[in-house]
């Protein structure tokens, strides 16, 4: 990569696993496409057929023992092949990006709960992401209330829990203290989001936020 | 992992495409094994059932291009996987382990040959292999030559060439200099054998090589 840039059309929603990323990000490319705006939408880990691949490795190891390494390796893996196939030609065509999960969530799942070198983590994010987002929504939920919600998901016929999901509650205690370092650290980029009120309040907020951020940036 | 750590029973082979390595490998195995060593035999990339699986990423994606930051490390990851899953516990209860390409071979071939930064993989090697061997033998062949052999194995019946097997000349010229390098940086673990004599002659060098390596460790 050429140098390190913040990508202003780049939007990222990040938080743990029932937070809402997925149905205020659908909230999100709505608005934007709603006033004329090319959007792509996409997710990691994935978004492209190669990453999709690596996503299926990390979220169904079978019975092995993926090592602590291995995982964290494989989601920069599958960063490095989005941002070079899907998201840097979208931003260069003049689009936007919104992405549900990326760099920040390795921060939060890699470093913060399972504990592995935030410094390591930093150089992988230097040679092989090379970008970051010019707006983050966080968004913050407590862990109970988040398992009610993938619980109320899972009922509806969702898929049965992958290789993350069976973490126990500590594990996403640290995901979600993991995010609110990351928030701190990059007050600028990440506003955090209260996602504990009904969907349709929480994207009114998302929607908020990102039309603030369009006209600081005009 | 805990500390970079120079594994005396640990033995490497490296070298181009054809050079000879898994042919080298049998021979080194049976020789210990004649010696009631306890021997593991393995091969990267993979030795896992996930790392086979990144392994098969890597050498056929289809249409996709590879990004050459996910190249780097998905080796790397499926690397991590078999040092933490194969060699380290082989390793600790006293067995020799060879490896049919190691991280040499991610120094030739993505440093080198792609022109990828090496201090970056230096810092991939240190966080996420933390082990070297303590003997790597280098077969050196010239590549017209190696391409000879090649051929006669795929006329035989083998598979068709993979996504690296696939790339020009001058790729391979550049991974045959990469490993001569690696070579003259680590001149007391790296040996580089004439891989070009008949295949009895070249097992026969390579016996010899592991013999005075072990009359040295003794
Ligand atoms: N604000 C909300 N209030 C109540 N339920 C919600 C709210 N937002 C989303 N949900 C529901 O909670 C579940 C999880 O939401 P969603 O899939 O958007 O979360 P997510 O953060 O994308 O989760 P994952 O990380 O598992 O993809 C869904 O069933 C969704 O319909
Ligand atoms: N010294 C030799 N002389 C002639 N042929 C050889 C010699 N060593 C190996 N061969 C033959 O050349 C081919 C390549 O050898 P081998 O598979 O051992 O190489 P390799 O380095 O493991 O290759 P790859 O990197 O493709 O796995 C095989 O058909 C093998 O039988
Ligand atoms: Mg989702
Ligand atoms: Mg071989």
């Amino acid at each position: 990569m050429t140098g390190w840039l913040t990508q202003p059309h780049f939007v990222t929603l990040e938080g743990g696993e029932g937070a809402g990323k997925s149905t205020v990000l659908a909230a999100l490319r709505d608005a934007l496409q709603a006033d004329g705006c090319d959007v792509v939408s996409t997710r990691e880990p994935g978004g492209t057929p190669l990453a999709e691949r690596i996503r299926s490795l990390l979220l169904d190891a079978g019975d092995e023992a993926v090592a602590p390494h291995a995982e964290l390796l494989l989601m920069f893996a599958a960063r490095a092949q989005h941002v070079q196939e899907i998201i840097l030609p979208a931003l260069q065509r003049g689009a936007w990006v919104i992405c549900d999960r990326f760099t920040d969530s390795s921060y939060a799942y890699q470093g913060a709960a399972r504990g592995m070198d935030v410094h390591f983590i930093a150089e992988l994010e230097r040679h092989a992401v090379g970008i970051e987002p010019g707006l983050t929504l966080l968004l913050d939920l407590d862990v109970a209330h988040a398992r009610q919600r993938t619980r109320g998901r899972d009922l509806l016929g969702g898929a049965s829990p992958d290789r993350i999901e069976r973490e126990r509650d500590e594990f996403f205690e640290r995901v979600r203290a993991g995010f609110l370092t990351r928030a701190a650290q990059h007050p600028q980029r990440v506003h955090v989001l209260d996602a504990s009120p009904e969907a349709a309040a929480v994207a009114a907020a998302a929607r908020m936020r990102l039309a603030d951020y369009r006209k600081a940036l005009a």
